[in-house]
């Protein structure tokens, strides 16, 4: 049995910050591995933790729990959430951060953390990554009965993300998330790419061919490729995309065949 | 029986000098659980090592070895030291980057690291982090006898931190450290407000709540709350509470209640 | 038996692609213990990762694997490589990233990572990190046996690394690798620096001694010392030594004594 908790967070690594919440999990469980995904999100980006964590889903034994820690309403009432899926569990805020897990998962049970027993004694209001959701990872993480974590959450949070469109002679999406570098994320998940594309149209911009990698062209060239999100993803090489294409969240864009 | 080795230092994780420590510390004992506290301390900041380690220290069991390397005198005559808590073990420079550690805890012992048998053979001048702390670290994790490290040090190097003053109607402390965004730490501890706050006074302006987090007021606002070091933390949301307050490290700050 | 994978990559810990790799990793392998070397090394630089594996390679045990993915032509014709020497195992791409462990190891066989049992089923072509390296580096970690990984590969490329020419009265070497803070590296190592400097000239400047760290000399003024690769450097504290001093890659250094 393998016992994987792994981290995903805002918090950035400077204050020593995960590492309290590393401290509490092997404290907790001292046979739990655990694996940093990233401490590195934009902060208070929902939508780029929910990208990164359905990333890495498949990669994980359906035995690890995944902590998210993007919280920006922490201290206020939303809910703390423990979700249970066939290829993994979840444990973090009601707010969105589990959109693509909730939507794409089948037989998945939604819990409300309430049990004390799953956190550490008298959290602090706005620590919850580490006096909250650390704890109860790694509890489930030991085994403890999910059951047992609270009660049942009947309609949690979800993001907006709308479902690209496909037909004989293409697909229409849309553009969801940008990041700090411009690199412009669509809704258009690398599955639904299984013929040669022909072109690929943006805000004006048309891109020839899809590429595998940035380098396959000239600088500052327009590139359409799968990103690590497992998503189409539009970029400049070397370059920012939203900028200098002029791509908003929300343009439309069309893969022709 | 949980064997964590935590690592604090101002190295950065790009050129491959924090994993030479780890490749050091499994070669003399595998089952150590490495745990990555910050590699991003502000370079040569003794006191931000300080704080980070004091915030980490009652996360970790009691049995964890916490290695902290901020050692601007590394190849001076510096020592270095072990120190024995009921809370962990700690081992590095003898700089004051166990200040909190020697001033808070009880049953304290000090010990210079001087047994070969703790070190690398011929270690080199200017790597005692890979060479001399990493695998004493690695040994007392292990369980080699903490007395045979080296002779008892009377006198360990202590930074001078003022502590705060409380009174009926306020809590008087001063600014101690400003990190590289210019939020401000205060010597206030969180544990010392356990009253309402009525207002807080720093430089001139007037805090008028404390805050659980910065969303709490709006953009270029001051805010007052307890940070990750658990401490008093003042800052502007979204600004630079140094620069744009002109707060000094050694500025009083009041708590009036 | 310790069972250690460590990586090296210029992947960036943002978007959980490296956590894609450990999730693979341990769903072969539950029992590595995995160590992040860096995933900062600077986009595409081949020769900065082969120093930084070459720099970590003697602080591990020799059963060891460590995957270096710094790979420029992934999705070109370049071959997979899974190198054995006796100080430790090696997987990633065939573009010159383990020219120093291949230079300097005795007794190194060569292979191609051919065998599907290898690596993940259908790897994306452009992911080669996650889905041929990583599960490589698992499979090998694992005991599975070396030899049945793919053919011996005769000719592996190497990058072009001059040797430094030792005299009675000098040695004679050249800048290799200037990194993004201008601090430039030599092909000089550490041990062949066994007798005092008298002085050490690159590129009309003359530098009167090695020293131990940067601080050892005035800020702005140039220093020499051994950095973390174990190579000599030529840097300038807290300055840019390539743009200060004029230095560029393949200009002689004279070290005399």
């Amino acid at each position: 049995m393998i016992s994987i908790v792994t981290l995903t967070t805002d918090f950035g690594t400077r204050d020593g910050f995960t590492a309290q919440m590393k401290g509490v999990i092997l404290g907790i469980f001292p046979e739990a591995r655990i694996v940093d995904v990233t401490h590195d999100i934009e902060p208070f980006s929902i939508l780029e933790g929910a990208l990164v964590l359905n990333g890495i889903r498949k990669y994980f034994p359906p035995t690890a729990v995944h902590v998210g820690v993007i919280d920006p309403g922490v201290g206020s009432q939303r809910r703390g959430l423990a979700v249970r899926t066939r290829t993994g569990y979840y444990v973090g805020p009601d707010n969105g951060l589990f959109t693509f897990i909730l939507n794409e998962s089948a037989d998945v049970e939604v819990r409300e953390i309430r049990n004390p027993e799953f956190m550490l004694p008298e959290p602090y209001a706005t620590f919850h990554g580490r006096d909250i959701f650390a704890p109860a990872a790694a509890h489930l993480s030991a085994g403890k009965m999910f059951e047992s974590i609270g009660p049942v959450v009947e309609k949690p949070v979800t993001l907006t993300v709308p479902k690209p469109v496909r037909s004989a002679s293409a697909i229409e999406g849309e553009a969801i998330y940008t990041d700090r570098f411009g690199n412009v994320t669509t809704n258009i998940p690398a599955d639904l790419l299984d013929r040669t594309v022909r072109e690929i149209r943006i805000a004006g911009t048309r891109i020839p061919r899809l590429s595998r990698y940035f380098a396959e062209v000239p600088f500052h060239e327009p590139v359409a490729l799968i990103n690590s999100f497992g998503l189409l993803e539009v970029a400049v090489n070397r370059g920012n995309a939203s900028a200098e294409l002029h791509i908003e969240t929300g343009d439309k864009i069309r893969i022709l065949w």
